[in-house]
């Protein structure tokens, strides 16, 4: 089978192409970027030198279709929108890494995102790709919208706790960090070098596009709107989100007892690792990989969990679960070009 | 007049040489380590070469009390509880950098810290010296005992709200971030360049011995118990704090408000700098500089409110804020020696 | 078939388990720490839970043999020249990543790796598995000297140009730049995170234990004695080496010729990338990959030749050229288990 | 005094006004950015909150030679050529930081700079403000071109050995390595942090426009044209420079002799440090300081000097250089405002 790239040029899409080079059963047809169509993508992306030297194409959804069977998009918010009708309109199931078919309602999209959403016909028909909660509609999807990387983090710290009787779901907050690389490659001066190192710098108080997203799934797992506190800080690393989430217990419980309940809910998911008692992870501990490592600690004074939970922004954020839920939607295992230990130091 | 420094080859000693080697009215007496004495201090620190070349002391409480007017000591825990009761017997005043004589309860100290606690006797004399909050004790005081990094970020962070009516007492979290030069020059796995590069990593939780500390100032100024959910994070970065806090809020409140609350708060504080509404501050803001910088946001949807607190964990955090206290305690201008713009790029 | 790793808590062993893992024929049989036997390496490197949770073992050569096919030794220097005779005794090939059998004269290895040389009746039997260069050898070799990480990057960079007759062979000046894993795990000064972040230190200059071994392979592969200068510079990050070399021209030539000469040489070698005219390769563009990229510049104003190599260190500069020098002695194509894009950004 | 800073809103501006902020002579009259005009400086940089906040003003010679003693610009190459003839001719001093006036040669200027030179008429009136060298001429100097980063780094580094007659003059090569914030504020893929983190990129090579720069103050001081070989790369720190240097020696000499050389050669000079035979500096032990730290070693086996010198880029390589000039020129001790400890870690 072979898979298409749009937004050939971006991070997303060069971490998808990474995996793809070694996912036995599906292979790279065609990357897409109209900017640089024409050029190979390694005068961009050297370290692609002698590996993927194919030309970047030009967007053109019928020839997508007559040479890929399925299509990830790897572009910034507003683009795909556009770009997944004409996509659907000539049969190719779409992956969407960007947040355009992530809220199902376009009111609060726009709201959020501040630009024109996707038509609500095409939100219909979109899944989202959480893999480990929703791996039976993503079999049968034909419209995966990709989870954002902190709603991924995020969520697969809450959930199982939320599933509980033991949460105050008035009580979540949800203090998160993040490299650099989740910004993409544009130019700003949030990401000029001289800036970002040697610094900590939160954004975007109360005003993150992901709010909404993450609340949309808490509160569909929950049956009952849940609204958190979600802040965001810029570290000076490349990749790697870490969410140290809080709740409040409305009973009292040990952090072994809390343990037990994270194991036994990810159980069968290759993905999520829980730590032992005593143990949190640390973000490099998943670098390059699409493992989402959870830890977690009750202090008994308060009586208030802390989770921590770390993935790889560009992969379990992003293009790992992509491939993860394509995985799903043509029945291989789910870790298939996904099972590499991850980079350490 | 003229300051010793005990704990001479860590980095707050290193770094009170550089805020004194610029004091008007202070002057480097003597420098002590008892591990490399009789060694110049620029063999373990070369960039010192040609400006600090007087020789390592041994401790000796006699002779440092002739040659000197104040000591500061900048040891690790455990240390000065046993120096200090010796100096204070030949009568020179102490700023002590270390959590010797920060808990007023020596059982406290005990259960927190892992070892014995300093003697009743002296940690009834000493003075908490968290300059903005306690400027008029600190005159008259023979033993400072200089706040943590993180009780100063979180102290000053949270106590202009908590004075009000408006904070939630039992609601507040405290997420801190640090940089690792706060661990010291000591050599362990933790402070490892190829460990700590690339990773954000939380450590202690639910048993940082700054906890105690910052429970015991919040419960001073609030007249009640205030028990607080603590949680630390290791960046790559050499210096720099920054605390996100979380406090829910009893009324309603907008930014602007809780904004102009700070403001008067520190009107005539000359390092606590109060972002207008919209901004917070970064680490690098401050860095190597005395200013804590705060900014503030209130969650209209959740009403809550957090505050992002940034000091440089090294100079505000311990020897920045301890030659503030001698300049309060000799009647000096407080930013006497201290009134430096942050590096910055 | 099975492989042994000897020296299981350090880097060059964690590098090896993650790219066997990913090897098609050769998996972990044996993983060997006398200080941790018994323990789970997971412990020691969480990042491989649930991955590799088998015991760490006891060093016994001849239990080793009967459970492995290869031996691959990542031990700090002195340790495989005792460990390697008894291996070789009991009949195992062995892989050694450290410098103990590079250098063919025990003498020189004493002046200056500053210990004693391993046995000479074992230096005769090892093979310098510079795996471009002798792959021949290394096919029937039954002791791998596998190189070290700068004489890799170094070799590979020079060789191509020595074997023409355009080198002036006294001019050969090679100025290095590593990343901070090249010193390993162990705890010292020099790879405190406070101490090497947003700083560069050049090291050990004229003293550097691979010197010897860089001009034992240009010599022979010059057929004349070379002598180098060679310095080491430790830069703020965890992976790559980069090799900035400068070679007098004794004819006149352009960029594009030399640049030819290179990509002639090495036009059928898997891991060996030379950038065309105008492009040098950074480190980040082999990361975590067995790639060794090269660019040129000629300055016709002073028809000098800069030379930029660089390479992973972990990966071509230890277990990655082991494990190709591993495929070459079992006649699998050289890239098995390392055919993986870099990790970029 | 009063001194007027051009070019208000890039680093090398904002490192002037942190260093002229603590001088006892000079202050800060006007800071100008056509740009940024009527803003306050620290909308863009917060660090200068509360401490400078006057409006940018935008560029008028008349007013600002009203208003000032001295001129500072820290202008992009290409805009100070403009400027310079109208400031000089309403009288006022100049202290131009970029590369505009350092070039006698207008054809050399355009050559390398890829742009029009100043005017023949202003170049004839430019001192070469490197301060060690030159102080006689830059105490009567009204226009001086402040030295670049590099060219600092570097002549610093060679003039002793090539003040003697041990060097080879053909022989000179210098691997040059840089922090980000050379290159300023202005945004490009190669300050962008994802690309620049974990990463040594080599740059420009033979095609530095400080090439030119570096020969001409040679061979000034030489008597004779030296041509140079001259690498920059780019490493993952905000600030410093290093330049290792090679020479080959045309007598045998050892490190102490060399060392005392050099130690005589600066010995009343208040910024260079040569460190003793056996140590080599370090970029952070100079940073945020005015110093040039040097390390040198003879390698006997190659009769070969490795010259190391290290510089805050931001300091010594420009606003703090161009400050010890302006005290030159003003008959004040040359580190006034500039004795500050570097700081460290």
């Amino acid at each position: 089978m072979k898979a298409a790239i749009i937004g050939g040029t971006g991070y997303g899409a060069i971490e998808l192409i990474r995996i793809l080079h070694k996912h036995p059963y599906l292979e790279i047809g065609s990357v897409v970027s109209n900017s640089q169509a024409g050029n190979s993508i390694s005068e961009s992306y050297p370290h692609l030198s002698e590996i993927i030297e194919q030309p970047l194409e030009k967007f053109d959804a019928k020839s997508l279709s007559e040479k890929n069977d399925v299509v990830f998009l790897a572009t910034p918010s507003g683009v795909s929108s556009n770009l997944i009708p004409q996509l659907m309109e000539v049969g190719i199931k779409c992956i969407d890494l960007s947040g355009d078919f992530r809220l199902r309602s376009a009111t609060e999209y726009e709201s959020w995102y501040k630009h024109s959403p996707a038509d609500d016909q095409y939100l219909k028909q979109a899944t989202y790709g959480l893999s480990e909660i929703y791996p039976e509609k993503i079999k049968s999807a034909k419209l995966i919208a990709n989870p954002g990387c902190y709603p991924t983090a995020a969520s697969l710290g809450l959930l199982p706790i939320l599933k509980t009787s033991l949460a105050d779901y008035e009580s979540i907050i949800i203090d998160a960090k993040s490299g650099v690389s989740g910004a993409g490659r544009g130019l700003s001066l949030s990401s000029h070098y001289a800036e970002i190192n040697e610094n900590i710098r939160a954004y975007k108080l109360g005003q993150h596009q992901h709010i909404p997203e993450i609340e949309q799934v808490l509160s569909d797992e929950s049956d009952r709107p849940i609204t958190i506190t979600f802040t965001t800080h810029l570290v000076p690393m490349t990749r790697g989100i870490m969410c140290t989430t809080y709740v409040k217990l409305v009973e009292n419980v040990t952090t072994k007892e809390v343990q037990e309940i994270y194991s036994e809910f990810y159980k069968n998911k290759s993905f999520v690792r829980v730590r032992p008692e005593g143990k949190v992870p640390a973000t490099k501990e998943v670098l390059g990989s699409n493992f989402c490592d959870i830890g977690l600690h009750v202090d008994t004074r308060t009586n208030r969990l802390t989770i921590i939970s770390v993935i790889d922004n560009l992969v379990k954020g992003a293009a790992g679960q992509a491939i993860q839920n394509v995985n799903l939607m043509n029945g291989w295992d789910e870790w298939t070009g996904l099972q590499d230990i991850p980079l350490y130091p």
